[in-house]
């Protein structure tokens, strides 16, 4: 049997998986992105790994179509150099060029959201559907769009940084350098700095305070606070709600899509609340004739989104127009 | 000689033309538009003068490939019926059945900024070019969206309503009835009313104020003020264009085009400065990697834009897969 292989390359972990042309993921492995060291070995620690689980599954390399990468970061349109990936603090990484000297078959790489939103597209809830928009809502907010199936990437390769959509001029800084984009209200970051302030203000001996600053999890704890009805963390996760809600408005506006699908870190623990929310101001804000028919849903394949576009990214570069 | 036929129904004014195959308008009328008429006799109106240019022009009905007709307003997908069209008062109007038993030659509908957009991208400064955004600023601002030199209309047919990307979350209400649209702070309708608002606090026996309320074209008043240096129109303008800058700023993260182009009853009178302020905001704002390749222009076309657009949209239909 043959395999479309995938690694999704993240700034904690690293998955891999070996998975079949009906979206089967039949190996996986994980291990921990080593970030403290320079790229060159962390991707030679990725290369072994992902040989190991080869020998473990004892599938050889000639039953491997291809590999698909994914990197939270942007890429040249060619997808050979990584531009700027800030979790793993690479710039200008001559990714593919040393991905080839290392891997045995051919490779691709996207962006791990454009990958996620691809996953979705190919293997899971988006399956035959057109227009697409993917958003992960996570420690950052990505997203990807499908045009007529196909991820849309633009002219330079950099599109769908939805998360980069201002809707507060003028507002709260961004990590991108901007200000009031939606990640810099909307991520897990941004809701956990704000509900945190707030706590900070009865005081940081309060227990509301040391309990919630010394969380390990921060969605975690983002999730625990709203969902126990605790006022503040109520009221910001709200605002990010409606912000989810404002963008998603915008992207309708400008791409009218079929269909929009949520995932990431965020949505797994609190997904019902931010569609609910996100789809009562599409309601009530959107113009008529833009809005019916999308579809809102979140997506079930969790983590192995990723994993399930980088299959979906071989196949489409090997096996179609 | 055969012609495409175009018409572009506006709120004041109707334009119509025959176009040859390169994009010459080689005939062309205008007439105003009826709009105390009931919509049936508006269309019957319109039939007539089209009739009249033909004659005019000695082109018989045979010479005349189809029609296409640009139309202020949101359309089904399958561009049959008009949903909405605010300027003309109509709603759910059976546009095309009544078209085609007046016309004898085949019919397309469009919303009028894609067909602007679209005449820019086939006869304009867009030529040759994969990814497009059009913007226009005007009384309302509209916009369209060209993806691999086609017309991207989305599932539902009303993709592309870039003026009504919400960039002030809570801001000013909006004639499509959310808050912070980018028409609600910078089309010249909104520019007036916040010009003239200032101005009303001078008193309203000021001469500012009195010369500013009473002008006839709320455009030419606003370039005027602008241009002659004038502190509250010079605010005002550049707020708006701030806004403009961010709304690129968006569409670039969102889409990635190659070009960006700007045109409309403002554009027409102050485009420097907008393109200007524009470009700078989205240097300032946009991500690294993804608007240095993004040419910024207006285009010349002025009001030609959407009759070329005319013109295109029946070139693609009857002569391309």
């Amino acid at each position: 049997m043959n395999y479309y292989g995938s690694i999704d390359i993240g700034g904690t972990k690293v998955r891999m998986g070996l998975i079949t042309a009906d979206g089967t993921i039949a190996f996986h492995k994980m291990i921990l992105t080593p970030v403290e060291k320079p790229w060159g070995e962390i991707l030679t620690y990725i290369n072994k790994s992902f040989e190991t689980m080869l020998r473990e599954a004892m599938v050889p390399y000639t039953h491997v179509y291809g590999i698909g990468i994914g990197c939270p970061g942007t890429f040249d349109l060619k997808r050979e150099v990584i531009s700027f990936a800030p979790n793993l603090k690479w710039r200008n990484i001559p990714i593919k060029s040393h991905c080839e000297s290392l891997f045995p078959v051919p490779i691709w790489f996207e962006n791990d959201t454009n990958l996620s939103t691809l996953g979705v597209a190919h293997f899971g809830e988006g399956r035959g559907i057109n227009n697409i928009i993917g958003m992960f809502i996570g420690t950052g907010i990505g997203g990807g769009i499908i045009i007529d199936k196909k991820l849309y990437v633009g002219s330079s390769g950099s599109a769908g940084e939805i998360g980069h959509i201002i809707i507060q001029e003028h507002g709260p800084r961004c990590s991108c350098g901007s200000r009031g984009c939606l990640e810099a209200v909307a991520s897990t970051t941004a809701i956990y700095k704000r509900i945190r302030r707030m706590y900070a203000r009865l005081g940081k001996t309060s227990p509301l305070y040391t309990h919630f600053a010394s969380s390990k999890n921060r969605t975690y704890a983002i999730a625990q606070a709203y969902n126990s009805g605790e006022p503040a963390a109520v009221k910001v996760v709200d605002s990010a709600c409606y912000s989810i809600g404002t963008t998603l408005v915008n992207l309708i506006h400008i791409l009218a899509p079929d269909m929009i699908v949520l995932g990431g870190g965020l949505y797994e623990l609190i997904g019902t609340a931010i569609i609910e929310k996100a789809a009562s101001i599409i309601r009530k804000t959107a113009m008529p004739g833009t809005c019916e028919q999308v579809k809102i849903i979140g997506t079930a394949l969790g983590e192995n989104a990723p994993l399930l576009g980088g299959a979906a990214l071989v196949k489409m570069n090997l096996f179609t127009v």
